[in-house]
């Protein structure tokens, strides 16, 4: 039997998802043990997008394989119940056998949130980047409009990706404004390694005026990561959603 | 010459505002130690409303004698390099010598936010309450309204209350529902302590059907504080404003 769940985390305390051999303190070993408590066996999990140190999930999706015959609310309050207070368990639902948190997600977003105000805020610190700089959010907004559809985005694609292309289709980017805040929403078939947060230290370069937005299409047919922006902090990154046929 | 400044804090860490003699960590040493490094002498500092371990704050009120001249920018900015990420300075003015943070505040705002959902969330743990049982809104507002204008508020005053009287005045009770989420807006002119989360506490009683709307009336009307709810958890609470006539 297959069951898949909706995880919410706060990242500051993880040092990402993925289990280290290190024993450092991640969020799949967080769930792995929940999971194996209600279980009564050893989980192994996989989820639809590895996050990195830092960075947030509002609904990452996972899936397991097990023989145990359980309740949705037994895994969804049981679970919780094993978890520590900065990672939960949203909903549960029992899946076909053909499921795959990785395999079967069609698209995935994530969210970037900047706090941009000339002073910083405490309330804000572990939810937000800081930027106290003037930013020409037009100009942010034309050059985003740039990455929409097919590209090769090897400038944007950190050293330790081990995504098989390059190539990636963005159907989404938009940028908001909400009082001192700017939101960044972004829905992708798959992201390479540090793809949003290296979209977003290049969108910064452009909306202070360091750069123009053509630069953008210049960085983009480099292929070359040197020449994009530095990776934004992981504090404003949101793993959103993934999409599949069957849930 | 007096200085005034807004003040923000996340209060999770913080043993809230005021110095204690044992040396734990709070609100105010932070900021004296900030400011008297940016004035060269040994500050100490006066604020409108004194805030309990994990409580935050949106803008605290504070103000500090001193005879060192600097920029606004210096207190502002130099203020903020002093101080840890869970706290920061917003603004800062020069005010005239009658002014004082505390003596001189009129009326004082609360906000708590309540996470109302039959899940928890790891993303809101450390800045609402969670309440995962049905409420009935509409009652909890009526409740709430019998609280407005001045009475005897001795049932919602915690022992350790320094007030000279019980009496104060409430100016606005507001209750709004934004998806998820339960936020209750308070303005008096003064608070006792523990005054909004016990306010709280009992408003939830009612909410969860465990008391009448009429039952406010008699918990009011008794004085006493072993009528009134719980006291509701520290990190729901948000101190929002001071009203003065000079700033």
């Amino acid at each position: 039997m297959k069951v898949a769940l909706g995880v919410e985390y706060f990242g500051k305390n993880f040092h990402g998802w993925q289990i280290q051999k290190s024993g450092l303190r991640t969020v799949q070993s967080e769930v792995e043990s929940a999971l194996s408590e209600v279980a009564n066996h050893p989980v192994r999990v996989f989820c639809s997008g590895r996050t990195d140190a830092g960075v947030h999930a509002v609904e990452q999706i996972i899936h397991f394989e097990t023989d145990t015959i359980r309740t949705d609310r037994a895994w969804l309050f049981g679970g919780n119940v094993n978890l520590p207070s900065d990672v939960n368990f949203k909903w549960v639902k029992i899946v076909s056998d053909d499921f795959h948190a990785r395999f079967r997600a069609f698209a995935r977003s994530y969210q970037y949130k900047i706090h941009h105000h000339p002073v910083r805020s405490s309330l804000k610190a572990d939810y937000y980047l800081w930027e106290p700089r003037a930013l020409n959010v037009d100009d942010m907004r034309s050059a985003a409009a740039l990455l929409l559809g097919e590209h090769d985005f090897s400038c944007f694609r950190g050293s330790l990706c081990q995504a098989k292309s390059p190539i990636k289709t963005i159907d989404h980017i938009q940028i908001d404004t909400i009082e001192d805040e700017l939101i960044l929403n972004i829905k992708a078939n798959a992201f390479l390694h540090h793809m949003v947060r290296n979209i977003v230290g290049t969108l910064l370069k452009i909306g202070r005026g360091e750069k123009s937005v053509e630069w953008m299409s210049q960085v983009l047919d480099s292929r070359d990561r040197k020449k994009a922006g530095p990776t934004a902090e992981p504090q404003g990154l949101y793993f959103m959603k993934a999409f599949y046929e069957e849930i």
